[in-house]
């Protein structure tokens, strides 16, 4: 039986999770695994504070010099969650020698080349499954079984609280502020939800999938981002008429040295994969030159199934006897170079008031023409308020400066851009 | 650099995809994992057969010592099929100290602790990814990153001859036998179906899919399997009206020490994420007590998606200093005492044709009421033909051994079962 001594960095909801999972869990592991896993430090803001899971109270500290510098523990777990002090707490810890677990998607996503640089040089792991998607095996899937493939792009719906509204709305037409303040008093958003609606904690997480399936390093800031603050019923209602469910899409690409990533409301065909995937689920997409199509699905987020994640490698990294980490090609001694593409190409959903007069649609479709944007399908919605029609437009495929380039030369006087929206297939 | 040196068992269409892949990869192998991946010679049965893959004509050979017995060749990669030789050269691979990579899910099933055995006692690797759904890393999922779960049941469809075969007849109301005839000409199925049809196919994979699950040994010995031959387009059909979609499904239920294994038709609510997995596609749909619901969906079959697993393990192989062997709790030295069940609960559809005269639907509603089955839904199909009337149950969830007995009390002068087929939610 191997003994392993493991401190927790913070030790919020997933924390409790994984305390609970470990207590619950040492008759299997002893016997799957050949491991006894024991909690000897917890690192806490405040020891005297009420917490839902049974951690011994001689266990906490407020010292994190108690859990990083304890010649026993091996393994450091981290669930402080932001950027720092997580992140030089984590960097201390592996220069000590120990292993890190963690589920932040922050940390990783903005200090990676620090993080792994300290792993290596120390000859410890840096493991973080749980900072993707929860439960969902993503990064372990890229990182070794899809090994044998060239990912041309992936795509995922990372984030359960937008998906959580959106469903919502989908489902019952509601609006966007009546849902998230529901989904508010319900606790799948949070108090101030911002970084899940305005798709910052997806574009974290696209940072990482990205990096893995491309094996090049993506910086969270290459990643366009776009909430689902703006969206709105109309545009919903519209999409389902024409058979489309929106969803907050995850978007990455490789062509060639070229790489795209993107986080943006998107509108994909009802028969999609992934437009099936609703309410708090998470779900990623791909295709490897090799695997082929291939959908992970599963709970994104929640404290048993971010505990399973972690537990899963700490676990892995207990029996490994070497931590193996990835190789990006765009390190300085790296035979790729890689450039960031901004000027994707994607269908669109344009909808817009136009003045209701003959000749309008003639001028709309000019617009469009001029810049080489070709339209799929139009679709009259509604009725005429205030001298102008609402009209929907489907494009094929187009550049997206050349589609922002047509917008832009819209006359205000003939008609209005209320929303644009991308359309996958 | 590392340079692995490896040897194929059998070169026919997945040991060609993965000459293929590793052909066009070695960039990659280079620059991700730093290895270099060479294979050294080709057991085939005869050397002068025309292949679809380049494989120099001086590789092949049609003696398996040339494979097992070179000393530099490290990892043995098995792509025969069949129980044997298959298993034996295996096994003699592994005693000459290589590391062996299979793609053989009868091999794995039927001969796992022997197999397993020979690695240990020799401090080499045993890879099968391939062997269960091709690209879908189920394997390495149940094996590590779902290391922390208890697993209460998982539900597959896991052969997509059979799902292609269902897909098309429900979408198009075909009978079974013409739509087999149409997926042989194309290449959906084999020349001799029988293992896909009948379900072996599945039960090899649900066995070898079961036991990682629940961290016991299952033999196929113990699946009940039920193919898809007594399927028709009126059980499929009147399923659809009832919002049902019917699936081969593989079934494995932990509940303590009790385990069920099954593989039969299903129906399944159309709005089970199960239900929308159509064509050739494969997914796994599972539970655990941490990571909650989760579904890995992907290409179970083809060359390329099969190399893309055989590619990955060799990877895996080649990187780890350790190779780590799953635990069974069944084997003679453990701690669970577990027994297989043949006596599950499901809901059932039954369809009968009853004659057609008041007072008959008393009888019937007695005979399940006998055994405590009871009703959920009826429903008449069409119209009385020969005097008889075609009848729908579903029942609520009831012990098999009850339905059966149910069914077998109806007295043919009222009325004859048709089909009886399970239902899951």
């Amino acid at each position: 039986m191997k003994d392993v001594v493991i401190g927790f960095l913070g030790c919020g909801n997933v924390g409790g999770g994984v305390w609970k999972l470990l207590e619950g869990f040492q008759k299997e592991l002893a016997h799957r695994d050949n491991l006894s896993i024991r909690v000897k430090r917890v690192l806490v803001r405040d020891v005297n504070k009420a917490r839902t899971c049974a951690v011994p109270r001689e266990l906490l500290t407020t010292d994190v010099n108690d859990v990083i510098n304890d010649p026993e523990i091996s393994i450091v777990v981290e669930f402080m969650g932001g950027e720092q002090p997580a992140t030089e707490y984590m960097i201390r810890a592996l220069r000590a020698g120990k292993t890190v677990v963690t589920a932040n998607k922050v940390a990783v996503a903005l200090n990676w080349h620090r993080l792994q640089a300290a792993a290596q040089e120390h000859g410890v792991g840096l493991y973080y499954e749980a900072s993707v998607c929860g439960a969902i095996p993503i990064i372990d899937t890229l990182n070794h079984s899809l090994q044998a493939n060239r990912i041309q792009y992936l795509m995922g719906i990372i984030n359960g609280t937008t998906n959580y509204i959106l469903s919502r709305m989908y489902e019952k037409g509601e609006d966007y502020s009546a849902v998230l303040e529901d989904a508010k008093r319900l606790g799948l958003a949070e108090p101030n939800p911002a970084s899940d609606v305005e798709g910052y904690d997806a574009a974290y997480k696209l940072s990482i999938m990205s990096s893995l399936a491309f094996h090049a390093r993506v910086p969270f800031s290459k990643v366009y981002v776009e909430g689902i603050t703006r969206v709105t019923a109309m545009d919903i209602a519209c999409g389902k008429e024409m058979g489309y469910v929106l969803k907050l899409l995850a978007i990455a690409k490789r062509d060639g040295d070229n790489i795209e990533v993107r986080v943006h409301p998107t509108f994909l065909p009802g028969s999609h994969p992934l437009a099936q995937v609703n309410g708090s689920f998470n779900a990623v997409y791909l295709k490897g030159h090799a695997c082929q199509e291939m959908m992970l699905q599963g709970r994104g987020a929640g404290d048993m199934p971010t505990a399973s994640a972690v537990v899963g490698d700490i676990i892995h990294a207990s029996v490994a006897d070497v931590h193996v980490h990835p190789t990006f090609a765009n390190t300085p001694d790296a035979d790729a170079i890689l450039t960031f593409e901004d000027n994707w190409t994607s269908r669109y959903f344009v909808r817009i008031s136009a003045v209701d007069k003959p000749g309008v649609l003639a001028k709309v479709a000019g617009w469009f023409a001029k810049e080489n944007v070709s339209i799929a399908t139009m679709m009259q919605k509604g009725s005429v308020e205030e001298g102008r029609v609402p009209l929907i437009f489907i494009t094929h495929e187009a550049s997206e400066k050349a589609m922002q380039a047509a917008l832009a030369a819209f006359d205000p006087q003939i008609c209005t851009v209320d929303s644009m929206i991308r359309v996958e297939k």
